[in-house]
């Protein structure tokens, strides 16, 4: 694959003012450290910088450096694709993406998933709660949210083997077998890359200082295995075998031209999940791909909770943020019948199944399918920058 | 503090047959490592040993090791308080618990709180949903259970500070404060020494090559914050403020004389909950003390569900455990009122206040407040080994 410099950092998705991070090993079987992608390319950071943080195995190490260390390094990486002087040192230290192993990029500490789009909480609860108000009491007081398995958060490619469980049977006795309700949810994850003090909320004007990144995240969800297990204390193995995530993040500082304003939020919330902006979400147009077949597009900009919100809230109580935690949007639904982001809002939980390009059709995920999520950040400036993808097949 | 070896070994709680494991760091500021308790003296275990995994400054190390290094070490360490010829090592590495640092004895990895115990279970349905069958129709099918923040778990000793957050006030507007039912909840904790591979179940029967030892857990509740929150995802920042450990974990192999059978389990529960032996639970006497009042003395033995049967169900569906996971039992209630494992039960929901030996009286903590957590196995010879304390004062 030629390497062409002026090329890779032009309109490409991820060229220059994308830049997202992750791990790779090169084919040389050298040990595996911190890269950016850079088009089709990915470019070994510690050979270009020597830094001793961009030689660990997973970007925690780089996020601990703090924000300014964030800010700096990507301004010296801008600052090498730019200078014809540090041409010499890009070249020698880009790797074609199909000649390295991409890896997990973080070592995940807390991973936290949210419930933060309002029509996806409305769509669930007329399936499962008809002639109830489709959102609980609580809902638009506060981001609703519960904490996932950090232990089985996946990169992309990692195949997602259908779990077995417990559902519920007829006569309310419980059955046990393997899966038959395996659905995706398209989400959006931020990544935190800094530790707060014991006891101290994390401010909604802090934000930038504690989030590195954003990235895909695909929370798969055995809907038969949570319907049953799901009373009093949430989602746990209906969720827990598996959750993927792309293998770049992207850096906050690339999706700025992204925010937007969200939709008004009644009632006015408490005062700590108010800053001094109003909140704002991220123009992100997304898709979601099975076997070939784009079935959805939501835009993240139609969440209810603001990100800034969500880790707010996972806070207010004095837990501490670390280093390498996740948190999650919660699906991302708009308001169009093609902007769903689950099969169990698409197929009104497989009674209306879909039907693929080859005239297959699809209630929920056969073993087989792939499920590819891509996404595309829209900036103000007009041009775009992209997600890293999440791709699995269900074995 | 005089050593006493002989003193030591004898019937003491923390004798020859406990040995729990822990962190401790010298008063003459070396680095933490990994000790064994004995008696009022923690045992430097890389002084006596040499091995290097036991100058790590966390447990994972030792429990990576696997079942066959646990059991080699356990072995050899009381061989070197049994011969006469290994004293002198003994006495030179054995430092006075006074003048040690005890710290966070692992790194948890994931952190799962189940609701195992029927009593507390149908209490607490009874206080909340009063007039409706105590139990859902899944709590005698599978342990309930919801992963907890593995971040704020935190060894005994740190205080617990009062967390804010959202309840629900008047005309059904939230309200946003210091929590007002601040509550313990006597719990006890598996500690997971061993990764499983990706997508293959932990089996029933391989409990003991997975579980590194047992210790007394206090999952801090908001009981205000959390019933707000709590519909449809679970519990969330009601819980994830800190949960409280002890600063030892008791190796299984100390307990193997307190294994008791489980009363029956009707209906019989899927075949991936059921062994070769019938479900076991351990004969631990607990209690619970506020400001020196002991308050409650619940035992381990009165639980529905086993340890054994928590993990299977933890990763049915294949996700995997890793060196470091905590799983707890979720609140140890028995049927007596002397036996109810917090004070939601115990005050029925603050409703009627306990009284303390100096005439004050609690419905839930007030801030000053010291809660100690104390335990013994009961062993089938007659004698008794100790659970490290978990001890915290509300700030």
């Amino acid at each position: 694959m030629p390497f062409d410099l002026d090329k890779l950092c032009g309109d490409d998705l991820f060229g220059i003012q994308c830049l997202p991070y992750g791990i790779f090993q090169p084919s040389d079987g050298s040990k595996a450290r911190i890269g950016a992608r850079l088009g089709d390319h990915v470019l070994d950071l510690s050979g270009m910088f020597g830094d001793a943080y961009l030689s660990a195995s997973s970007l925690n190490s780089l996020m601990a450096q703090g924000r300014g260390t964030w800010s700096q390094l990507r301004g010296r990486i801008i600052e090498s694709l730019e200078r014809p002087r540090f041409r010499d040192s890009v070249v020698r230290n880009a790797h074609a993406l199909n000649d390295v192993h991409l890896g997990m990029p973080f070592d995940v500490a807390d991973y936290v998933d949210f419930f933060a789009s309002e029509h996806h909480a409305a769509n669930v609860a007329r399936l499962f709660r008809p002639g109830t108000p489709p959102l609980h009491p609580n809902w638009k007081s506060l981001p609703v949210g519960y904490h996932g398995r950090a232990g089985t958060v996946y990169p992309s490619g990692v195949p997602v083997k259908r779990p077995w469980g417990q559902s519920a049977s007829e006569g309310g006795v419980a059955a046990y077998g393997p899966s038959g309700k395996l659905d995706f949810e398209l989400e959006v994850g931020f990544v935190v890359g800094r530790t707060s003090p014991i006891g101290q909320p994390v401010t909604i004007d802090e934000f930038d200082d504690y989030v590195f990144g954003v990235n895909l995240v695909c929370d798969w969800s055995a809907r038969d295995l949570q319907a049953w297990e799901t009373f009093p204390l949430g989602p746990f193995t209906g969720k827990s075998f598996c959750t993927s995530i792309s293998h770049w993040v992207v850096p906050l500082a690339a999706l700025e031209g992204a925010r937007r304003p969200l939709g008004p939020q009644n009632p006015i919330p408490s005062s700590y999940l108010r800053g001094e902006v109003p909140p704002w979400g991220l123009d992100l147009a997304l898709e979601v791909a099975i076997n070939g077949n784009a079935i959805t597009k939501p835009n993240f900009r139609d969440m209810y909770w603001s990100p800034a919100q969500m880790l707010a809230h996972m806070t207010v109580n004095g837990a501490r943020a670390r280093v390498g935690d996740l948190f999650a949007s919660g699906t991302v639904s708009g308001t169009q019948e093609d902007q769903l982001g689950c099969l169990l809002e698409i197929t009104k939980n497989g009674n209306e199944p879909i039907t693929l390009s080859n005239g297959e059709t699809r209630a929920y995920l056969e073993d087989g399918d792939e499920t590819i999520f891509t996404g595309r950040a829209l900036l103000s400036n007009g041009s775009m920058v992209g997600l890293g993808e999440v791709r699995a097949i269900v074995a």
